[in-house]
């Protein structure tokens, strides 16, 4: 098909199909005249792969190139490829982060393959998902916001009843699938995740408090 | 305290400090002279509060006014609360949202209440929470990424669990310490929900695949 075709075939306007291929994210048509190239199928779940990405997603055009680079270019399996694939869209961690109080609460779990996992990694590059937990709960003490140890122990648990069910659903066949369902996972779950969370919230509270009436 | 002693109990830069307070986020001193004014405690604890919404809650500089205006001036309780916080907080939905998948899904875990308080909003007006969850399942769809209904029942499970736990905890003296604990609780848990799945998936894929080694 033409690029006109695969924009309407896509939903993506000509103009943003051209930067893609410009910034190398959409591979190029195969050329039939020197203002003519022909897309395909191809083309079309690629376009609407980045438009997740970059829509609900929510991520950079770097963050984008970053992760179709892992999805098109992967490089390990299982544990590498989480730690890549989580490298991909994880936040920027600063220079000096205090481990302990993330360590301690996963050690108390005996969630100690990820700790070690985290200890085995590049010298003096602070792992991303451990990293990730010890700003968090830094900031929880920062605001001043106390989680008690047993809601903190019903986060855990929950998230790794999440964990588990992806896990047992991780395709091994290739790693390219393997690859795009673990960034895609990351990136494309976590929108699903939060909005669940917060409608439970709200179904939990009208369970608990069943004439809501505003009091002030 | 003056300003230079309260930069210094706070962590926070004097020339930031003067910046919160032209922006309205951080209430004025007491003047004691043309140019000087005391500060208290209240100071020192609503500048870690700004500091923990804008670094790790990732807050815009007019989402952190918002939060903070609801902290400050809250107006309801419970369903009335939940839905302004979340609102204070939520990402910008597009103006047509396709809401039939995630009312069907909702509906078919009974959670109801939740539908309906979306249903009973403003008219015209896409519920935040249930608008939320319709465009990150549309974009897992737009992506070709299929989430098999056991998973998604393990989702909506999870956070449930998750849900329980934090209305359980709610506190229910003043609204102020109400709106304070569901805010901050939607803003600054929300990292530590998303960092502790990525580690519990470490932990899940060593436990399933105890030999990792990169096969490519």
């Amino acid at each position: 098909m033409r690029i006109s075709e695969l924009a309407r075939a896509s939903g993506v306007p000509v103009a943003t199909i051209k930067f893609y291929l410009r910034e190398g994210l959409l591979p190029d048509g195969v050329r039939t005249s020197p203002n003519q190239a022909q897309y395909d199928d191809a083309h079309v779940q690629r376009l609407r792969l980045i438009r997740a990405l970059v829509g609900a997603g929510g991520l950079s055009l770097a963050a984008t190139r970053n992760v179709l680079g892992h999805i098109d270019r992967p490089t390990g399996l299982t544990l590498d490829l989480l730690g890549s694939a989580h490298q991909a869209v994880a936040p920027a961690l600063p220079d000096e982060v205090d481990l302990a109080a993330a360590v301690a609460l996963l050690r108390r779990w005996g969630w100690n393959a990820c700790v070690d996992a985290a200890d085995s990694g590049d010298e003096g590059r602070v792992d991303d998902a451990l990293g990730g937990l010890a700003v968090a709960l830094a900031a929880l003490e920062d605001a001043g916001f106390v989680v008690e140890p047993d809601r903190m122990d019903t986060y855990g648990q929950s998230m790794m009843q999440v964990a588990q069910a992806e896990i047992d659903g991780l395709p091994t066949d290739t790693p390219s699938a393997a690859v795009r369902y673990v960034v895609l996972g990351t990136v494309l779950v976590e929108p699903v995740l939060l909005a669940l969370r917060r409608l439970a919230q709200r179904e939990a509270s009208a369970a608990r408090f069943p004439q809501t009436e505003p009091d002030v």
